[in-house]
């Protein structure tokens, strides 16, 4: 398989007739397949069935649903395309419950469509709401490509030769509009001339570390070990893990973090050993609405993602199973929050309003 | 598919001219499948590639082992019959380097095999070795089968209703000759009337939790729910898990436990929630010659376990693995070890020494 280093999970291609590309991830790392997706309805079940995932990436993928889905609407008053706004991003806010960044884009966009909506000199006829979605949309697009450089900037910094550093799940350019957070972060410091190996954990029930955090260190010439999500204490016990860095779904006001489920158990195990654990995440990830970890919801998702992964029958039909698809980690348990605007430590909603309430990039 | 409720890994069927039956535990839980072993060859390919697996349970197969490959052997003199013994204890001790109980049986047969062999009235010819071999052969199997059931009884007070029990890997009648360690235990709580939930982590790479527990566990009418390896941590954060009952590979003079690798982060895991962690073995479990935990080897197995379970490619080829197939939970973390003579605790030398020195059973 040969591809270009700067792997993009998710593109627009075209105009404002154009379509969203992504990659299909649940075919890695057999398969590099792109699908074209032309309305919201395959938009959201791209994310649904996780054809597209991480936290920045769906929430990209999800601006540009409201853009396919308003392009499909037929209005003709100010009113019927509220209501088509309202249907198309409820649709695309059910999609999944956990990552917030879904959220933050789908406000975003339903701000700036009610807003031309609203105006007094909307045509509905004219249908020039498009194009204002679509730029919006390239705009979140662009911002969270200049976030992911920014959060490596920050983090890279911490990366020395000769450590190991654990990884959980995906979080490179498959799971943001490119270059990544946790990873992001990795792909500069090994640009930077510094050499280390990255432990990935395979990261059950889907396997985005095996199947696509492998795929991406390949790609780019970082030393990579995989291992099953189960060694990764036994690993931490032989001193060869230095650093934990993962990514984040959501971030309480607090710091408590959900993440990919797993991401709890390593952060107790880096605790017991003395590692430092890191979090990379743009300020987007952030919902100052939680209070705390008890306030983010988490999905469970289908049983058969345990039982049958990718049709392989591992366990008697029916078996009862707990499948949460992400945890809360505690913020006492995350040594530093690495964002675009620096590396929030220690993690306490004291330092994270700072972080937060600071207007330019990294709090200059 | 049905079966009788006492199923059995593995059973010698017939007289001296027999073979031992196994249940082929790759396929479970899709096949109930029984193979026969004729020769020591088709037995040290059978524990090589877990066929039969579980560490009593690969002591009882190479007992027979023995048995199968002295029957085979062809000899005229005693040195002759020494030397084959020798080559077929050999074969054996070498097929999987962790668990102790292989060790223990080999010796023992290699015991009654030379004692025989140098007695003054061997005749070579008369081949009165077999019956001798497969007496004590029989005799580890029986002793074995009555040790689970006496850690069964000692164990099961621990258990309460209402309890929720994490357990991990295969413990049960499959990794044994009957009834199982740990899963005894739960068997045997059961059978008393208690009812709670068993919380089955599914075992990565080999799955032994996914295929063989749970299908143990139903199998008994036992409330099971399975869970991911690094789902564990984020079910004990939520107050699921009372307990977590674990087998042995091998456990050092000091305590240190040698078991599947994700048992050292379960324990380290307990630890930090406050959740009392038990090992179930046999006093053949012990090794003394092993003052800790670093004298035990750990087999580390083929990386196609992780990146291909069952065929299914998960990972891009050629990546690097660490695929160690046990780990070592130090003693400190143990709250106590279940054994047929009582409960060892708290976990150190010195209650070891104690256990292991008590003649009669459960140390009166």
């Amino acid at each position: 398989m040969k591809f270009n280093r700067t792997l993009r999970a998710l593109e627009w291609v075209g105009a404002r007739d154009g379509f969203l590309r992504i990659v299909d991830q649940t075919r890695l790392p057999q398969e590099l397949r792109f699908v074209q997706l032309h309305d919201v309805e395959e938009v959201r079940e791209a994310i649904v069935s996780l054809k597209i995932r991480g936290a920045p990436a769906i929430g990209v993928a999800a601006a540009f649903g409201v853009v396919l889905g308003m392009r499909q609407a037929r209005y003709h008053t100010a009113a019927d395309a509220l209501a088509h706004l309202e249907r198309i991003v409820h649709l695309l806010r059910t999609s999944r419950p956990t990552a917030v960044n879904l959220f933050h884009a789908l406000e975003r966009m339903y701000r700036v469509g009610k807003e031309a909506i609203t105006a007094p000199d909307f045509n509905p006829l004219a249908n020039d709401l498009v194009p204002r979605l679509l730029a919006e949309a390239q705009a979140i697009w662009e911002e969270d490509r200049r976030l992911c450089r920014a959060i490596a900037e920050q983090g890279a910094v911490l990366i020395q030769d000769g450590m190991g550093i654990l990884t959980h799940c995906n979080t490179g350019a498959l799971a943001t509009s490119d270059y990544g957070t946790a990873l992001g972060v990795l792909f500069m410091a090994h640009e930077q001339g510094r050499r280390f190996t990255v432990y990935a954990t395979e990261t059950r029930p889907l396997w985005q570390g095996a199947r696509l955090t492998t795929f991406e260190l390949r790609l780019r010439g970082i030393e990579t070990v995989l291992l099953c999500d189960n060694a990764a204490g036994w690993l931490m016990r032989q001193g060869k893990i230095h650093l934990v860095l993962v990514g984040a779904d959501r971030i309480a006001a607090n710091g408590d973090t959900a993440n990919k489920v797993g991401t709890y158990s390593l952060a107790a195990l880096a605790q017991v050993h003395g590692i430092p654990f890191y979090v990379a995440a743009p300020t987007t990830s952030f919902d100052l609405n939680a209070s705390d970890g008890t306030a983010i919801p988490i999905e469970q998702r289908s049983p058969l993602e345990v039982t049958k992964p990718f049709g392989l029958t591992i366990a008697p039909d029916g078996i009862a199973v707990e499948n949460p698809a992400f945890d809360i980690t505690p913020a006492q348990w995350i040594t530093g929050i690495i964002t675009e605007r620096g590396i929030v430590q220690p993690v306490e909603a004291r330092t994270i309003a700072a972080c937060l309430g600071s207007q330019s990039p990294r709090g200059e």
